[in-house]
């Protein structure tokens, strides 16, 4: 058995799961992130106590804790340098966390364990070669290379949602025009939405959405399926930015599969159909190779994606 | 000692070099490349054969003997499924190669013998994680990552010339519109230097170019030199999209460094510098740690690179 930590701004999870990374218990706690890092990372100690007895376990039975961490995380020496929303700077966690729990710690960076997930037991099962995209508030990427995980030199490779594909286009939140996740993010599409429910007041999309502050992206699928030629427009230009992206990401890496994630990824194969078509419709013969999948695991994804940190070649 | 190959679809270039990566000596031989597949791989041997000696060594005093090939080349299998200009098809050439000299022998795409060669022993000696771009007549690129070179599921990872950076920009060789190669290559550099001219008449590129057919890169970069208006415009724009795309691999791979090569890299200082602000301009701390170079090899890292091939961690 093994505890997997996903640790967050608002909330820590845990969860206890099998050496194949079936999620057993799961439990979760404030993060309380302005807190002292000692008394945050004693709350996490505790966490995991009550995972693992939740879980029925006594503490031999498990072998390792692993968590994932936002920031600027050094997964090889176990430090989490810095954290926007928790009070954490040069924290040396998989020292901290050995002590109070007697166990090997790991520690990755939150973008990745989720596509650590999706390899080990999710849509990527049996692939060695993949690359996980999160759309989001952001795009977020994990690529798993050869069973490894892209880290990068300086503990921040496979950023992949701030490729620019639209040079000079649109503005990204980190400064640069034109970045992929300034297209093809949850909130590139709720911003074209806004917009486009502005210049055609006559959209069906106005009835879903009675503002345009209430609008999700499942305002623009659902108004699109109901066939509404403004959102058919939206959602055939978002999926194309998606695509051009994903294609990208295929010449780049040419991993076995593609994994899309993110709460857009509920669409299944209304998202990953027009991709495949368009990924397909490449015609290079490795094209044809790559696969392209919605996550299986959705929001457990981090918790067990941490659990099984210790499974990778590191 | 080893032997490096650098297989070419009019020449065959082999030199001996020691362990560091010294090239001791060299020779070549044309490929003729539309003979049945025997007779150039006996050419092959022979050409061994003869740097072996020429480079004073007796087969006792040599290692290995590494193969770079253009086309779809699986390295671990050592095939070489298609090659355009070459009539290999599902050729065994390691094992072909090793009856011949009786070394181990290894193979390797030709898009990543250079990166490995200045990896080894030229601007990024040192480092585990680099980006080689070459800016020619496309962009062809080699990413080492933790000592390891990119390759792919399917043998044709690190393709990074035929990622999008202006969404339905150019057209590109590839049938996609918008390749970085269609805006950053030596090949998009003289497009629009062409373009240029004809929009320009009064532009001093005339006078270096009596006519269009005879621009190249040097054209360019010596018009804006002398102070041209047209030419200095031109170059300001292609060092940005060069630098576009050099920030889109450091958002993805964050090497330790990105070297620049290709015939372009001959400017030095003229390409690096412009695109190291551009890079520096960017203000995210990781971005201050990745160094930008020229390459260091020149023509050579083909045949460095091939004979280094048995050092990688595969």
């Amino acid at each position: 058995m093994h505890v997997g930590v996903d640790l967050g701004g608002t909330n820590i999870a845990a969860g206890l799961t099998d050496d194949e990374g079936n999620l057993v218990f799961k439990d979760s706690v404030a993060t309380g992130g302005r807190r002292p890092a000692e008394e945050i990372i004693k709350d996490l100690a505790s966490l995991c106590a009550r995972v693992i007895k939740g879980g029925g376990c006594g503490e031999n039975d498990v072998k390792s804790v692993g968590i994932g961490s936002p920031g600027q995380v050094d997964g090889k020496n176990g430090v989490i340098y810095s954290s926007n929303n928790i009070n954490f700077r040069n924290t040396y966690i998989k020292s901290e966390m050995g002590k109070y729990t007697g166990l090997p710690v790991f520690l990755e960076n939150d973008a990745n364990t989720a596509a650590i997930a999706e390899s080990v037991c999710g849509a990527a099962k049996g692939c060695k070669n993949s690359v996980m995209i999160t759309l989001g508030t952001g795009i977020g990427g994990g690529v798993i290379i050869d069973g490894r995980i892209l880290q990068g030199a300086f503990f921040g490779g496979g950023d992949i949602g701030h490729h620019v594909i639209v040079s000079g286009g649109e503005e990204c939140t980190c400064g640069r025009r034109g970045c992929w996740e300034a297209y093809a993010s949850a909130t590139a599409l709720i911003r074209d939405t806004k917009r486009a429910m502005k210049a055609h007041p006559e959209s069906a999309l106005w009835e879903l959405a009675e503002d345009a502050d209430a609008v999700t992206t499942k305002t623009t699928f659902d108004a699109a399926d109901n066939g509404d030629e403004t959102a058919v427009r939206l959602i055939s230009d978002f999926l194309t930015y998606v695509a051009e992206g994903v294609v990208n990401m295929i010449y780049i890496f040419q991993p076995e599969i593609i994994v899309l994630g993110g709460g857009i990824s509920a669409q299944g194969i209304k998202l990953t159909g027009p991709v495949e078509s368009f990924v397909k419709g490449i015609r290079e013969e490795s094209f044809l190779k790559t696969k392209i999948a919605a996550a299986a695991l959705g929001n457990d994804a981090g918790i067990i994606g941490a659990a099984m940190l210790h499974s990778l070649q590191c």
